[in-house]
């Protein structure tokens, strides 16, 4: 569901925003593997006279454009409409297949796994926090290709929608066996905006990483898979033209470091405490922001 | 979607809302003979505070006791907050299962049909109109196992959710075949509590009607259904405890009276056209309202 103010800007072009509502979900659907079926649509709009209608007609060519690359068609929904001093918004739900008993979960991972990233991290956040337009903010793509090839080969996955930091956690926790992840804090790869914002002195190397590791609206995919997928891994990101990159790998901890996170800098040291406070504080949450 | 103080009150029972946000839904899949399986639930809330828990949890109650008898598991969801000022907001989507290719449609209507209505109507639309509390206003039954038992039977179902006038009509439309509707004015089953305010002198019995007739909110079905089905709808309707009235018949029209409604008074006359008239500008929209 999301509620103009909180999960947008009330200004935001319309067609960008019927993309979005729509590839936030099919996101999830990636996450799992699943091929799109189709899917609803609830609206909730102020204004649904003929004023309103470009604004209407933007909206569904979003929606429908993507629809319609991704095969997902429309079936069912509904229209009605709030006060007009109220927040619109939208619920999309989406409908999708995997092969019986074997989507991708969350809960899958397994002790030695590698952990990858798809795509690059942070330019979503910064859109956010700069309140600019950006491609990554305005246009997600969902990596559906990526979570269809990734059926047979990876242990988990899930989309980054909260956060990298969050969602590794996420899989941990769920996976439940006492495990612990080791992520390279230089191995994520920095969206070309925060890399610029690097380059201009806009920005701190620190403060991109913090965003790249801890910010949201990304909807990229985050997964794990045995070390001996490394190389079929790599030929996927190439087939399909997506980045692909190994940030860490899952060993086995003792109860008090399950499901944590063990940030290193690249020489194998730990990354300083201090900084790994502001990491756990930045969390994505939609409900604190 | 249901909003605050557009589709419900805003003091209504948690427990009860909980139960009516899923309930009518599950009247979409009972009018095609449908076979609940899974739903899911967006809700945007005000408050996810320890001091709104007691609300939460009577929601919870109402919606997840519903989803056990009927059997139909949550399989996803939402959660999101509203700003302070705005009107709360649910939007359920349920996902059913028909045998292939023959659920139950609006657009099935053929000449020669009766139109049948389950239940007895008005007392919603009264409800709503009089501001009290009402038991088929905040408790719906969506009629499953009417719907399911009509699968084989009917030849065009639809639910009661704009009332009978416009539902009678949207199937003729949707059926495109110059049919026309001929209805009993005085086989309305009317309900109860409407029929109580019809002997205490409240309501006039043509108010009454006219409430039977246009208001919404009943999620009672409507279906047609040919005349050599007749006896088995009644034992349908004796087996599952469900009130069956047969209201009328369909027959070819000329174009011009495509799609209409021909209301009758009990004796084959017409009914006045200063009621059709008022019937007919009393429908029931959300929008309008």
């Amino acid at each position: 569901m999301l509620v103009e103010g909180r999960h947008y800007f009330p200004n935001v072009d319309p067609q960008s925003l019927g993309h979005k509502v729509l590839a936030v979900n099919l996101s999830d659907l990636a996450a799992m593997g699943a091929r799109p079926l189709g899917f609803t649509l609830a609206a909730g709009l102020r204004d649904l006279s003929q004023a309103n209608r470009p604004w209407i007609t933007a909206f569904t060519k979003g929606l429908f454009d993507l629809a319609r690359t991704t095969q997902c068609a429309c079936v069912g929904g509904d229209t009605v409409r709030v006060p007009a001093s109220a927040p619109q918004v939208f619920s999309v739900t989406v409908i999708g297949a995997v092969p019986s008993g074997r989507g991708l979960k969350r809960s899958g991972v397994r002790e030695g796994d590698e952990i990858w990233v798809s795509g690059r991290l942070g330019d979503a956040a910064f859109a956010v926090a700069e309140k600019i337009s950006h491609e990554k903010l305005n246009w997600p793509q969902p990596q559906i290709a990526l979570g269809l090839a990734l059926l047979e080969i990876a242990h988990a996955a899930i989309d980054i929608s909260d956060g990298l930091n969050s969602e590794v956690r996420h899989m941990l926790a769920a996976s439940g066996q006492d495990l612990l992840a080791d992520l390279h804090w230089q191995k994520i790869p920095l969206g070309a905006t925060i890399q610029q914002a690097i380059t201009s002195g806009r920005l701190s190397e620190e403060d991109a990483r913090l965003l790249a590791a801890a910010g949201g609206d990304e909807y990229e995919l985050c997964f794990t898979a045995p070390p001996s997928a490394h190389a079929a891994i790599e030929k996927i990101g190439l087939t399909l033209g997506v980045e692909l990159t190994c940030i860490g790998n899952v060993r086995r901890a003792g109860q008090q470091l399950s499901n944590q996170i063990h940030w290193m800098l690249d020489q194998g040291v730990a990354l300083p405490s201090a900084l790994v406070q502001r990491l756990n504080q930045s969390g994505f949450d939609h409900f604190r922001s």
